[in-house]
């Protein structure tokens, strides 16, 4: 056993509310350094202020959408099923939120499921599960014309026999995209409810447009609260300069420092959520830069259970890894650990009192711990509750670092030029 | 668009069966070194002699053990829901290949759940999905201490009223242990059946033992065929000398290599076999070996989805990552896409009689050729379907290569001493 670790510690609350922290982010490590800080601020107010990143105003720009969904939700009768065909940033955070707030769903809603791959298993399997009268498909794409996203809507069309000249194809069909797009068109052509993402934001930054609020108002989730959240980290950076953030972003960026961006994330709901910042932060910040090729890498892991997985690896493996844990301070459905004794099995029991919450936080502090005595760069999100407003926080939270990240490595965070490689050997094949 | 690639390619089928190769891997890329693959090939010969690693025998001596589960199953009646509670090694495995392999399950067969996480989200969402009567509860740990599987025990005994001392306990609980553990003693003192995991078998190579055998036999996998996998590629390697994993295993810990191993495995059904990988990988290959640490990063992605998430970070981000990707030659449950033109996605339609299962294997196809481009260690392995037979295989060739990567550089891939700090700080606090 190691001695007890020294926190080197940047303790911040950014949010109170009812006399709770509801948002709590601790460094375990100090990296002040002001003139870089004042630098990277100056960056990010600029990119802000351009209006060129739209992201960034999406929390206050929902009060419209939301009356339109209300407006159109009127008329969709009966609906048990809402399927989001979509990929990408274009399901991953609805996805990431629909997962995480699943336990404090509006009852009686509908159920929200994703075909997103042009995998014949599980759109069979889908397809299996639900019937056209009760369902609603909704197609997500910015562009309009993403291959695998049109290719599953032709599948649909044809498993359940309905087409867009059909006069019942407007009550299943609808689409969120750009204004103007191939896909806006065609919807327009055959009386489609359309949404449509701001084109200034991105796929992945655009869990907070339409393309996440649609489907999640839908089905239950707050979005109201989630909304809020957003606004109020916006709030709290913008307006009151939030240096967690640039600290973080700093030290992340730093040439020579760790370049594998682990989070490590304490609950069941946010495996989803883990998925939505591996895309984030891996086409965000993986890009050339000149001839120099730059980039960080996601990692995404559960607590507990990855601690009986990858935590070997970040204790004594090489330390090019930085961990972010994220845990919940007051868990839904909370249950007590019996207080019983199985006879050869006494090592395992535990005081009377503790809870399955309990049990999970105490392990996420004692791994915290663990890794901070092996230097490892650590920190730490603690949400009160995993509500709605909170996840619009922690939403909010990971773009700005992810935007800040971008800044501070020089490059575009919100292109993908990668990708179109493959697509264009892939057309150029597969082309009528 | 960049030139065609010039592939350095080095092509075995190493099965064949039914005039089809069953399991191919292409390297995309050339490494031969006579000498330095005699020398590893020497280690791992003397290691498979010594006994001291138990895995490299599973698949030949699970005929009893199939003889046991077939003779105890016949007193289980109206079996509907096996719960395996376990975390890690004793639970990641038989996930793996029932996700792989659900679509071939035998019907009739229980549903096969998992309880691995001291989650009360989870825990109350499994146990409200099932009653006692018809549910069996599997206790799979080799130490048969592991806290968070014992707790979770504990909580279900007190969620359905039932305790050690009831006379139908041993119709709801059995174990999965060592011989002689905790678990054990426990399971004789009430009657329960137990099933053992060899001692020399870590948990994170136990999927062919009772841990993986057990719950996937009973839930309609066909075990015969899934061992039967495992002693192909046993064959395969030991007796034939298959040199592309030997070549695989000495680029990877070649220094100054690639760092970050990535499985991009194109269809869901990967999904829960990437996270067997990436614990498999993770804690056994990050390990000290003196005062320095070594390690492979293990990712795990999935195609056609994760083309529109991390692709961008392999393509334009730093070089410090290789990509083995996994496809499925001819899918279950194909469905063709339709020859449907939609008014303005014109842009979207493909060649007549294309199938989802052609398309992802295209999509695949040209991500392959695109990153190779960008001079990307690069292999890709093709299973002609992803039935138990080629899953055996496959996970037999990864447990191999994880050796290899192990004895190539010089630690234990058999412990995981880095993660008991944290459960020693976690005990200290928690203790009764």
């Amino acid at each position: 056993m190691q001695s007890e670790a020294k926190f080197i510690y940047n303790y911040k609350i950014y949010l109170e509310n009812e006399g709770m922290p509801l948002f709590t982010n601790r460094l375990y490590f100090d990296t002040s350094d002001a003139k870089k800080t004042q630098i990277l601020w100056d960056k990010i107010s600029a990119q802000y202020s351009s209006k060129a990143v739209g992201y960034y105003d999406l929390p206050d720009s929902g009060e419209k959408l939301l009356l339109d969904i209300e407006a159109w939700r009127e008329g969709l009768k009966n609906l048990q099923n809402v399927v989001v065909i979509g990929v990408g940033g274009s399901s991953l955070g609805a996805k990431a939120l629909y997962s995480m707030l699943f336990h404090e769903k509006k009852s009686g809603t509908p159920n929200l499921r994703f075909l997103e791959n042009i995998d014949p298993i599980t759109i069979k399997k889908t397809l299996h599960d639900i019937g056209l009268e009760d369902s609603l498909f909704l197609l997500v794409s910015k562009s309009g014309t993403t291959l695998d996203t049109i290719s599953i809507a032709k599948i649909v069309m044809v498993h359940f026999g309905i087409f867009p000249n059909d006069k019942n194809f407007a009550n299943h069909f609808a689409a969120v995209t750009d204004e103007g797009s191939a896909l806006d068109k065609f919807a327009n052509e055959y009386g489609l409810k359309s949404f449509f993402i701001p084109k200034n934001v991105g796929g992945r930054f655009s869990v907070l447009s339409a393309a996440g609020v649609v489907p999640l108002t839908l089905c239950g989730i707050d979005t109201v609260k989630l909304l809020q959240g957003g606004a109020k980290c916006k709030e709290d950076f913008f307006a009151r300069k939030l240096d967690t953030l640039l600290e973080k972003a700093l030290i992340y960026t730093t040439k020579g420092a760790q370049n594998i961006n682990v989070l490590f994330s304490y609950s069941d709901i946010f495996r989803e959520f883990n998925a939505w910042y591996v895309q984030l932060w891996a086409e965000s910040l993986g890009k050339k830069r000149g001839d120099e090729r730059v980039g960080l890498t996601p990692v995404g892991l559960i607590g507990a259970i990855d601690q009986h997985s990858f935590l070997q690896l970040i204790m004594e493996g090489p330390k090019d890894k930085s961990v972010t844990f994220i845990r919940v301070e007051k868990m839904a459905d909370d249950t007590p650990i019996p207080d019983l004794s199985l006879k050869y099995i006494e090592k395992a029991d535990i005081k009377t009192g503790i809870s399955a919450a309990t049990l999970l936080n105490e392990q996420a502090l004692a791994t915290i711990k663990s890794i901070v005595n092996e230097g490892v760069l650590t920190d730490e999100i603690t949400l009160e509750r995993a509500d709605a407003f909170c996840a619009g926080y922690l939403i909010y939270y990971f773009e700005l670092l992810t935007s800040l990240c971008g800044l501070s490595l020089e490059i575009d965070a919100y292109g993908q030029p990668g990708v179109e490689i493959g697509k264009k050997i892939l057309l150029d094949k597969l082309k009528r």
